[in-house]
């Protein structure tokens, strides 16, 4: 069993209500390959950054079974830098720069150790490269979940489509869901999207959850209501994260095995949003993130009536 | 026991995205009583309307079993009346007119017959006259029910205080919570409303399903995604009147029990909003509501794994 994670490895500047970071590492296959470590070791990766990026970063991801051989160093460049600020709701947030550097010319190689891929996250990038990382797998995975975004919508739907077309997993939100599908009944859409190919689509919906769709299956995962919300960026990767590191170390994609998936998922975006950036990913105890996944069954359980 | 609800029977003349009405039976007390009716009868209605009100109207209601000795009707006056047009996403709309007409001078009076009141609901409405209400039992309720919107937080902010002291169970949205408690965390806002008197806290997040709240329990009852979502009008009454119709029934307040009615409420709901007004409340059968409620709780299920 091998999971590889592929997406940016970045710099987010972030300004939320309650503070604000200077460059910090960031990125969509950072916060999944994480977020997925707790649950699979190794996560492999691929991606690329400049010469910006730091020794100390990287180990801090092999610190956690993230194998980084897949992660190309590109000397005299710069990595992919994203800085954003949210609103006081934290809602909704604006791009404040949004600097491509290296991931503008980003080729993903994919090393012979990856080959034996049976579990592929495709984070949130251009449709294109996410295609061919498909493409360049020897053998087509068990399980490929992708992340996109409305920014592919607007800009790149051909290319969008025809990604989609070739994943078992579609993990996007509920905006999203209606732009792509042109339903605002979650219902209908999901009908439609699943109609484009993938066996499963997630419809995340931040504060309010996230839903399981399957053939004619629906499931709901609630989001656990937070004391404090601090930081949601990289929330949504994380729970993919979550999600297919559950699926990898259960090896097992029954719609019944991904629901627990989903609540491992939502439990680990969770811890996320409660610190900058990924600073709450690192230090994760097993005892924690089942404490947490018991507060989502909790949250829902009613007693069965005595007859 | 005995179920009294106090709330506006009106008319209503609504604009969807799917169609219009000219003037509808609607207000609060008609939604929650009819949907309180299929746990109980009979349901006492404490309302007021003017002579432009049907006899067919009345007689509507009584045949589902609700008690309207308490609804004055005012000859050479006209009844509340209410006109608005939804948004396409149904999540927001616009007043088109405000008639309180016999509202105005509103005197709820309580019928003999009503004084063996053990659940009370309090609709929407002036705090004021809600306060009346309770003050016009002779015996305190043993439990009581209190729905109210953001306009009487704007208006009248120390009346709306006054009364919320004196109810068991709050029932207000995520936006009149943030509103009322001045915190943007639901679970801080819940904090705070409870520390205002009522032992219960239901928050409706619409679409997104509701919250109870007890000392420091937390309950989530998802929305059931809906193929169709029709007209929203009357759907947060519906839900009260399901939830504490329920109450009554089972005669039990206890937290475990309220989970199981705040299902019930929002089960209740999903049928209203899927016809005009209370069309699909008036002919709903004990298998449809089971089944209903049956869809809830599978939405949410989780097989246990076998270890």
């Amino acid at each position: 069993m091998s999971l590889v994670v592929i997406g940016t490895v970045a710099f987010d500047a972030i300004e939320t209500p309650f503070g604000k970071t200077d460059k910090i590492v960031g990125g969509a296959a950072t916060f999944a390959s994480l977020a997925a470590s707790y649950s699979v070791k190794p996560v492999k990766i691929v991606s690329v950054v400049g010469d910006d990026f730091q020794q100390s970063d990287i180990a801090m991801l092999q610190q956690h079974g993230v194998d980084t051989e897949g992660l190309q160093v590109k000397q005299g460049e710069k990595s992919f830098f994203w800085a954003g600020k949210y609103a006081n709701d934290l809602n909704s947030r604006d791009t404040l720069a949004t600097e491509l550097n290296v991931l503008a010319t980003f080729d993903p190689i994919i090393p012979d150790s990856y080959q034996d891929c049976k579990y592929l996250m495709l984070g949130n990038l251009t449709p294109q490269i996410q295609r061919l990382v498909i493409q360049r797998l020897v053998n087509r995975p068990k399980l490929i979940v992708m992340d996109t975004m409305n920014f592919w919508m607007d800009t790149a739907m051909d290319d969008l489509l025809e990604t989609i077309q070739m994943v078992d997993v579609l993990s996007i939100n509920d905006e999203e869901a209606r732009q792509l599908s042109g339903e605002y009944s979650l219902v209908k859409a999901a009908r439609k999207i699943l109609a484009l190919g993938p066996k499963f689509l997630i419809i995340k919906k931040g504060e309010h959850g996230a839903l399981l769709f399957h053939k004619k299956q629906v499931f709901f995962c609630p989001a656990l209501p937070l004391e404090e919300v601090f930081d949601p960026t990289g929330a949504g990767d994380t729970f993919a994260g979550g999600f297919i590191g559950h699926v990898a170390a259960t090896d097992d994609c029954s719609f019944e095995n991904l629901k627990r998936a989903v609540i491992h998922g939502s439990a680990m975006a969770s811890f996320c949003v409660e610190k900058f950036g990924t600073e709450r990913l690192l230090n994760l105890t097993n005892e924690e993130i089942q404490e947490r996944e018991k507060q989502f069954s909790d949250l829902v359980r009613v007693e069965e009536v005595l007859a």
